[in-house]
């Protein structure tokens, strides 16, 4: 697979803003004031607020990087999850194909950027529609796939041989968008990387407990990264977020422990919801669950007088709203009121 | 003038990412961890980790909009300027013109995104060549016009007039780049915003001391505002760079004092330099100053072995570098290895 063919070739002849760092002692070529500001966030953080933020974040890529046994160069950060997706519509335009319902940003930035959407609806167990699918991967000839999986809103994950199919099928780049992976009991497509050139690997760390940050990263072939860093802003990842990501990686076993209560708060969830009459809790395999009722505003309205705030989906999925994982009490909480309201 | 009209079609039909806050006890809607990360930065920025950033940004919105005697309403941030360039550019589509040199950005962005650049040489003293300008502004009709003022890299401000012309002439948006306005020894286009529904001003907090946060504004009529919303990531402005921020500008005083310190030691520099053999320093309303040499190169090598970073500019103005002021102790460090270079 050539993939600077299929990059834009406004793109491909474009060189990357050169943000590469040259060693001295008195800095004086990027016209960043010499004076920081210096309250006690950025003392503790050890940051100089007057200087431009690591354009590589190359601290916080080691370090995932090795987390995750991958290589530095095949790996870009996003300002997060969503940048990339920007990013990655930028570099090699559309048509961008995904299945529906799934992950509203592919369709909002595709439209933004100017590019074709395509979408095939999912099957009745909300995976991937094979045959409908391929099809149009055939026909259309899709520049990028996205692929949530787990899928946001419906939580399960595609099954991998459909994938693989998709990517074996596929001319374009396909991207698995693994936000929810550390939630699934699978272990995503990591593994296959080295077997597919035009596999592309999100991960975030937004939904393990980092959302302030905003850092999504992707994972790829490093001719795809170098393609879609010539697009990048040289400076997307504030110098805050690096250095609170970098101390937080290194408190693994906090985040490790806090998905394991998320996962078994998961099944408690969707066992008593099982046993409420009125309701169809789907599995899943996120940190969410989409939960089908027969007159979703009215639950909606009714959880939201009580302090409860879900999402109500039913344009997107015929009937349904998703809960978030709380804390084992907000989860308490939610099905009392939850168990009230249907009753 | 249309604003509507001036719009990307894709963009003008597409509808913003709906992430408004909505009030209650407890939060199950954005599947985020209800776990959060505390350091000690975490702490004492009073940020839960794992809640997703205010993605208007309310608080320091309010705060900036005040200080400058601006409406929320003709507000937008952007994770540095550089966001707000890529945002406008999608919004609105090329042709993009704008003066040469100046702010290299303006030129990739547009690029990456496959835009139509227009490039008009700047007049010999680096002012707008308002005829030629004028002449390719209704020859090309463009759709976005950007003016670096102070311009980057030659550091002076364009004249208020042909700004003004441009702004009158144009069909399209002319957006200003005030990035070292507060260097400048004028106020800049604000006073004459209600004046003009095409005139965009973009500033920073970069070059004032906080280039680790990426905090970038637009400040526009509202109908501009609202279009550009539609494709901005709905997260673009972290939870830390929001309160960092925040923290900051209740410190004006700071800010004041090292702007005023800046500016008086970049009339130092220049008068010093005026006095050495064999270089031409252009006068300066920005935090740096161009000058040209005989041979920037050697003098570039020169500078960086004695462990002081400025910028070769040679490419971009024949002969030039660019030095950035620095602390009084830095630029006398700088003049003396200068003038052994030069001698």
């Amino acid at each position: 697979m050539n993939i600077r063919k299929l990059v834009k070739k406004e793109v491909s002849s474009l060189k990357a803003y050169n943000a590469k760092e040259i060693p001295c002692r008195i800095k004086l070529d990027a016209n960043e004031s010499p004076y920081g500001f210096s309250g006690a966030v950025e003392r503790i953080a050890g940051i100089r607020t007057n200087r431009y933020p690591d354009p590589e974040a190359k601290a916080l890529k080691l370090l995932i990087a090795k987390d995750l046994k991958i290589k530095p160069e095949n790996f870009l950060f996003g300002n997060g999850s969503d940048e990339l997706i920007y990013y990655l519509i930028t570099t090699f335009g559309g048509p961008v194909l995904y299945p529906v319902p799934t992950f509203t940003m592919y369709g909002i930035i595709c439209q933004a950027l100017g590019g074709k959407k395509i979408e095939v609806p999912l099957d009745k167990d909300f995976d991937l529609d094979i045959d409908r699918f391929l099809l149009t991967v055939r026909k259309e000839r899709p520049k990028l796939i996205f692929l949530s999986s787990p899928n946001n809103p419906t939580g399960n994950c595609f099954s991998a041989e459909r994938i693989l199919k998709v990517i074996e099928v596929s001319r374009g780049i396909v991207i698995v968008d693994e936000a929810y992976q550390p939630f699934a009991s699978e272990t995503g497509m990591l593994p296959l990387l080295a077997d597919y050139r035009n596999l592309v690997i999100m991960r975030t760390l937004s939904k393990i407990g980092l959302a302030a940050l905003r850092l999504g990263f992707m994972i790829a072939h490093p001719e795809i990264i170098g393609e879609v860093n010539k697009v990048r802003l040289p400076f997307n990842l504030n110098a805050f977020s690096q250095a609170v990501a970098a101390a937080a990686l290194k408190r693994k076993g906090e985040f490790r422990a806090s998905i394991k209560t998320i996962v078994s708060e998961r099944e408690r969830l969707l066992e008593e919801m099982e046993r409420i009459g009125g309701i169809l809790p789907f599995p899943s395999e996120a940190n969410f669950i989409l939960f089908r009722v027969s007159d979703p505003a009215r639950v909606y309205t009714s959880l939201l007088k009580k302090g409860i705030l879900v999402r109500n989906l039913n344009d997107a999925v015929r009937g349904c709203l998703r809960v978030t994982v709380g804390t084992p009490k907000e989860n308490t909480a939610f099905l009392r009121e939850l168990k009230k309201i249907l009753l």
